[in-house]
Parts: structure tokens; C-alpha cells; sequence
């Protein structure tokens, strides 16, 4: 008999898990411990609350508290931060505010997110150095920019958490300048298609610096100054978003295994290592189905799944997650950048020098229906053979022309598959050759940039 | 060897054979035989041309004449008609404007297209009753409406061509009344769904009757009269969409084998049953995938494969087409709708009663990202098994959306599969539960309606 289900970390996957775990045992006790003051809310969703797209931070939670203490009998402890696990017992060790606490369970789930990475530079304690992570950070630095208190910021880091705050602070008309010490921006796309991002970027007036190193920051009374390649930039605030680390530790300490980037090992059924503690959400390396072994991909969609999956198997019901292909889409400024599976320089890492890329620019709709913009795709994948990936950018759809590549790869698809696909066509929505099947057909035939 | 190369019918499909033959063959005579006065022009945007939103009727033309001429080579011979065919000799007799003239062929590919059903009442004579399926159609109603002399209408058949003339004629602040003998609009869809799609059309004032049966029209001195349910409309137009039919007479009257509607049989070369004959585009009934049986679904994008297909088999090469899951999508007003694969009523016909459909209503977007708007899913399927189909409507993005089934249908995946899926997320694109996955929630664990 399960009693007793604790869950650690109240964000998507924590109370996916929590509410997973109750519909699954009706009777048993759920509690979770939530180190913040917010449970539920979206992360993703705060580049748009700091560009005041959206009004109030509470438009972002999902559910307040009390519909999860009230209407799904979760106890939600909100300020209350796991510190140690001690598997034997079956015991949690944490701090509710001020006070020790000591939480028995027969089940735990570790869903305890992912942190930002600090680098080892002077000056980040700073209280104008900030991440954006939680709520709270999003909260103070929206109170920072509604003051009008940032008329400068940089932004180091330039994948897509940094060019969503890039965009999002040059919404706020504060002067942007973004610093990438790789010589290109998201690492999650090859470079040519990353190249199309950063001239958007550029094309909107951020100070974008590839290739250039953040040394940390300084103080001159009371100007912070924002180290880069050398040169004082005097800002009113520096944003971290280097990257994202799983906060595996409390498991990790007792042995749990894990795997890459430190994430938490997991199978199906969202089991670590450690009897009776299962883990969700951004803290695990779930499956990659086209790597076919474990990745840390740290992304909404399948933190909200895992937890589902953990709370339920938890409270002795059955589920599974197989894994992901790795699909995400962004928006920078006005282009949507979508990817899925490997870009080329992983499949070749993976599966040899063979691997190609097949680009080719098509039309999100009929040539002659008003609003045609192009889309840029790029297929990876083994010549007119096995498909391992795709990007596109497009300033029309490409979220949901992504979606479909991720269909293919779950299916295990060739090119030829692909080209197969029978696409809907309306002259609106569409042209008669979708972008994706102009980019199947250039892959089965070799021939690279097609011209439509 | 293959030396002459005659395509019948110069259409999107017929085209795509003769630039197939030219690509694969660049030795071989090919000519095309085309009854209009125009050749590869997008039937499907002729609606957009008639309400306006396309200037000139040369911007639904793919390439003018002399580019098939010039650059690809093609004997492309206009206001010729392919009347008869001996397969014995191989020639194909024609009328080239008033001359009759015989034509020897190596490999013949019919891709004569469909033509309007047209109902046999009376009164259908009077020129302003029009079907459009021609850009001379379309030339001449949108003359009409240029000139100011249509003021009301009526159209006859409430399908997609039906629905979509009524879009364009209102456009033109035409008074419209639409007529349809079955109860609902669109048969392609099931009936709840195409109940949301009636909504949309009477929300915007055309006046629908459905259940209504169109009895001919008559006049009253200048006045045109449209018999409708034994009222006399008076009116400046009639058009009649009821339906398409294969032009498949030439081959059908040789014996060529016939399927479903009297479209020609092919194999996945595009061979039909006539030796050296070879049919691509809205004259064949290609196989259905899901089905698994051959389907008469004249649409373009199956079209314009189609026509490849048989004409680089034609000419020697090698290519094959599968064949379809029925995707399609269509503008109705402010709505999207979408729909691949089988219907309830489909599916139950062919695979037993056990079918059944799961309704989910779903967000386009994260619920505090401005612009988010309802996305309503049909999934079609076994009790917690087999995919057999799904329809969306929405007045955001289906299009692309409903493409992701077709890919499930054509990987043969479960309502578990699709759950599985790996979709993209971001706040502006999409909910972190897309409503695909929230539909094959509902589906895999038989919870209809789950509300978002």
C-alpha cells in the first residue's frame, strides 16, 4: 500500500506529478515540497511577462495553491527546500521556511527542475546580476524595467533562453547587447541556419557578440560594469542564461545514478536507481529515440509528461514515457526556429561522416495567395536514406511543420517516407509542395537547394 | 526507346508529367494536349482570384505556355482535346481548335483532370449558370463581378468548393444563399464537426439550407429564377459545385479498368490496365492507405505526385506514389478545417461498430499568451488502439496540425503513438499540451471532452 507519495519541487513536472499521483490513488496522501514561494507556473512563459505581453505573474500559474490544496487534497508546501534523502528510512530531510522538517514517504518523486548555471566570475553576487528561472527573478526584474530603472542590459549566453530575453528587454526599449562565447548562436542548430537567427537578432538592433568572452563584473561607484573581451560595458543589469544544469543533487547524493550533464537516470516508468524515488522533469535524461540512449534536453512538453508518468506508476497506477526526439521551437523577434532530432554535426558525431544536409527555401503558401513567406528547411539524414533531423526558420509557421518531422522520427521515417507524406493543401495554408516535401524530395534525389 | 511522350490534359498533373518525361528523358518528344485555353494554373486559388485577393488570373499560372515551350522543351498545344483513343495503334485522336488531328504515341499518360457533375434539370443552360473549374470559368464570373452585375447567387453543393465559392462570392458583397441536399455541409467530415462549420458560414449571412433540394432555374422575362425546395429565387447567378467527376472517358471507353466513381485503376507506377497508358491527377483513384483499397479524393497535391510519377515512369524512369490518407484542409471564413484519414462514419462502415471518435476542445496557444484561440479535435480510433483519422477546426493554425496525423496515419500509430509524440512548445505557438496530444489523451484512456 502506498500512503504516503512526496514529490519534490512544485514546477510543471512536480505538479503533473502530484496530480498524476491522485487521480491514480484516490486515498493515499501527496505532498510537495516547493523550495520557491509559486508552484505551477510557466518558465517558458516568462520572457512575455518581462515584455509585458502579459500583464501579471499570476497569469502565469497554471493553478494557484489553493486549488491544489482544496480541490486535489495535494499538500503543497511552498518555501520549503529538500536539503538531504536518506533512502534507507525513506525519509526527505528538509527546511519549511525557517524550521527542520523530516517527511517520510513510500514514494518519492524528484522533480526538482533544473537550475541556471553560474560561471566562476568575479562580481555575480551583484544584486544586478540575475537569472531567470523562477518566478520570483522574473518578478523583481519586471519591477526593475516597470520603474524604468534599465536603460542598458547585457545578456550573456545566446542560446534561446538568452535570445528570448534578448527580445524580451528590447521590447522594454532598453539597449541590448548579447555575448556568446561560441561563434554561433544556439547550439541546438547547425550553423547555417543558426547564422539566419542571429541576423534577425542583429536586424533588430541587439549588440550581438559571437565569439566573445564575459569576464564577469565590476563595480565604478555606482555603475555596474559588465566585462567583455577586455571592454568595461556599463549596464544597468547583466542576465545569465548560460545554460541549465539538473538540480539532481539531493538523489544524486545518495547514489542515484545518472547520466549525461548529471541528470537523473530513469526508465519507462520514471524508477532511478534508488528503490522507491522516481524523477521527472528537467532534473532526468529521459531516452533520446534517435540517439537511442539517454540525453538532458530540458524542455516543457516532456517535463509535464514524466511527471504524469512518475506520479502515476508512484501511486501504483501504469504509464509510460518512451522518450523524446528532442523537438523545440522558438521565437526571435519576428522568426520562429524550430528543430527536431540531431542536427548534422551530432549525426555525424553519431553515425559517421555520411550524414548530409539537404537545405532548401519553400513558401508557407500558394505563390499567388497574399501573406507567402519563405521557409527555410534543412534534412539531415544519410543519403536518400534514414532522416535524424530537421530545422527550419520562417517568420510563418513552423512550430507545427516541425511537429510533423517529429512524427517522422518517432516513426523511424527515410527521406522517402517523408516525400511520401500526404500534406494538406489549401492555397491559404499552404502550397501544393509544402517546404518539408520540397526538402524530401531534394534529400531523395541528392539535390541540394532546390528552386521553387 | 521512347520517343513520343503525349500527355493528356495540361493541369497541375499533366504539367508535372511532361516536365517528369522532360527530366527523366531528355531525348524523348513529349506534348501535352490541353482542352482550355490555359495550362498549369492552380484550380484551388480560384476562389481567391474571384473574391479579389489574387489581381489577375495569370497570377494563378505556375509558368506561362512559353516557358514549357521554350525552356522545358514541351510541345504544349492548347485548345486541343484528346476525343478518342486506340491502344492498339497507339494514337490518341484529338481536336486541335477545328482541325482533327491524330497523334502517335510510345507512352500516353492521361491526366485529363475532373469535371463538374452537373445534375440533369432544367434550365442549366442559361449562361449564368457556371461551374468553375476552368480559369475560363473563372475568367468569365469574375468579369461579371467586376462589372458590378451580380448581386445575389446562389450555390449549388455545400462541400469545399461549394463552401469556399460562397466565402468568395460574399467577399464581393454578394447576397449569398447556399443549397445543400444532405443535412450537413462538407461529407468529408463527421457531422458534429461540420455542424461548427455551418455556424461559421450563417455567422457571416449566407443564408444555408440544408436538406434543401435545387430543382433547375428557370426565367421571368430577364429575371433568373433558382428553383430551390419549390421557392423561386430570384437571382444573377447560379454556380454549381456538387461534386467532381474523373474525366476518364477516352481510356475508360477502351476498356481501361475503373474504380470507385469510375476513376481509372493504377498501380504505384501509375500504370492503368491499357498497355503503354499511364493516368496521374483528379482521373485516377489512387490507394487509400487506410482504407487499403483505391479512393477517388481528387486533390492537388496527390495530383501533381501523381503526375510525376507517371510521367518519369512513362518516359523510362523510376518513381513510385504510394498513395494517400485523404489530408485536407480548407478556409471557411475565419476557420480552418482540417480532416485526414477516415471518418466515424467511414471507419465504422469498414472496420466495425467499435470505432469510436474522441472531441477534445484544446488552446492554440499558452492560455496567458495573447491571440490564443480554441482549436476543437475529432480523433477517430479504435477504443484505446488503432488511429483511423481526426478532424480539427479552428480560427487558428489546423493545417499543419492535422499534417501530423497524416503522418501518424501513414506510420500506422496507435492513439499511444500519438500520445508519444514529441511536439514543439513555446508559449506563442502552442500549449505544452498541444491539442493533438490532449485529443489522444482523452482517446488512449477514453475520457471524452476533457476539458483544458
Amino acid at each position: 500500500m502506498v500512503q504516503q507519495v512526496v514529490v519534490i519541487g512544485g514546477g510543471a513536472a512536480g505538479m503533473s506529478a502530484a496530480s498524476a499521483a491522485r487521480r491514480a490513488d484516490p486515498a493515499c496522501d501527496v505532498t510537495v515540497l516547493e523550495a520557491t514561494g509559486h508552484a505551477a507556473y510557466g518558465v517558458c512563459g516568462i520572457p512575455y511577462y518581462l515584455a509585458g505581453l502579459v500583464d501579471r505573474a499570476d497569469d502565469l500559474v497554471a493553478y494557484p495553491a489553493s486549488y491544489f490544496r482544496e480541490r486535489r487534497r495535494i499538500d503543497l508546501r511552498l518555501h520549503t527546500r529538500a536539503l538531504a534523502l536518506d533512502p534507507e528510512r525513506r525519509v526527505v530531510h528538509c527546511r519549511e521556511l525557517e524550521r527542520g522538517v523530516r517527511l517520510r514517504y513510500d514514494r518519492l518523486v524528484v522533480a526538482a527542475g533544473g537550475a541556471a548555471v553560474l560561471p566562476p566570475l568575479p562580481g555575480l553576487d551583484d544584486d544586478r546580476v540575475v537569472t531567470v528561472r523562477t518566478l520570483e527573478d522574473a518578478i523583481a526584474l519586471r519591477s526593475l524595467l516597470d520603474a524604468g530603472r534599465i536603460a542598458r542590459a547585457l545578456v550573456v549566453g545566446a542560446g534561446y533562453v538568452g535570445l528570448e530575453m534578448a527580445e524580451a528587454l528590447h521590447a522594454r526599449r532598453v539597449a541590448v547587447t548579447a555575448v556568446e562565447a561560441m561563434p554561433a548562436v544556439m547550439p541546438t542548430l547547425d550553423e547555417p541556419i543558426a547564422a539566419l537567427v542571429a541576423d534577425e537578432v542583429r536586424r533588430h538592433g541587439v549588440d550581438l557578440r559571437l565569439g566573445a568572452r564575459f569576464n564577469g563584473v565590476t563595480r565604478d561607484e555606482d555603475q555596474l560594469l559588465a566585462l567583455v573581451d577586455g571592454e568595461a560595458l556599463p549596464v544597468d543589469v547583466v542576465v545569465l542564461a548560460i545554460g541549465v544544469r539538473p538540480s539532481a543533487d539531493v538523489a544524486a547524493a545518495c547514489g542515484a545514478r545518472t547520466g549525461p550533464g548529471g541528470a537523473l537516470l530513469v526508465d519507462e516508468e520514471m524508477r532511478t536507481s534508488l528503490e522507491h524515488v522516481y524523477a521527472a522533469g528537467d532534473c532526468i535524461a529521459p531516452q533520446h529515440l534517435v540517439l537511442g540512449r539517454p540525453a538532458f534536453v530540458p524542455l516543457g512538453p516532456a517535463g509535464n509528461k514524466t511527471g504524469r508518468v512518475a506520479g502515476t506508476v508512484a501511486a501504483g497506477g501504469r504509464a509510460r514515457f518512451r522518450g523524446v526526439v528532442g523537438t523545440a521551437v522558438v521565437k526571435v523577434f519576428d522568426l520562429g526556429v524550430a528543430r527536431t532530432g540531431l542536427t548534422l554535426a551530432q549525426a555525424q558525431d553519431e553515425f559517421g561522416p555520411d550524414v548530409i544536409a539537404t537545405d532548401i527555401v519553400g513558401r508557407s503558401r500558394a505563390k499567388y495567395y497574399p501573406g507567402a513567406e519563405s521557409v527555410t528547411v534543412r534534412l539531415v539524414h544519410e543519403p536518400g536514406g534514414r532522416l535524424f533531423g530537421a530545422q527550419m526558420v520562417s517568420t510563418a509557421d513552423v512550430a507545427k511543420r516541425i511537429d510533423v518531422v517529429a512524427a517522422a522520427l518517432q516513426a523511424g521515417f527515410d527521406v522517402d517516407d517523408v516525400l511520401a507524406l500526404d500534406l494538406s493543401y489549401a492555397p491559404p495554408y499552404a502550397p501544393v509542395y509544402e517546404p518539408l516535401l520540397l526538402a524530401a524530395q531534394a534529400a531523395a534525389t541528392h539535390s541540394s537547394r532546390v528552386a521553387v
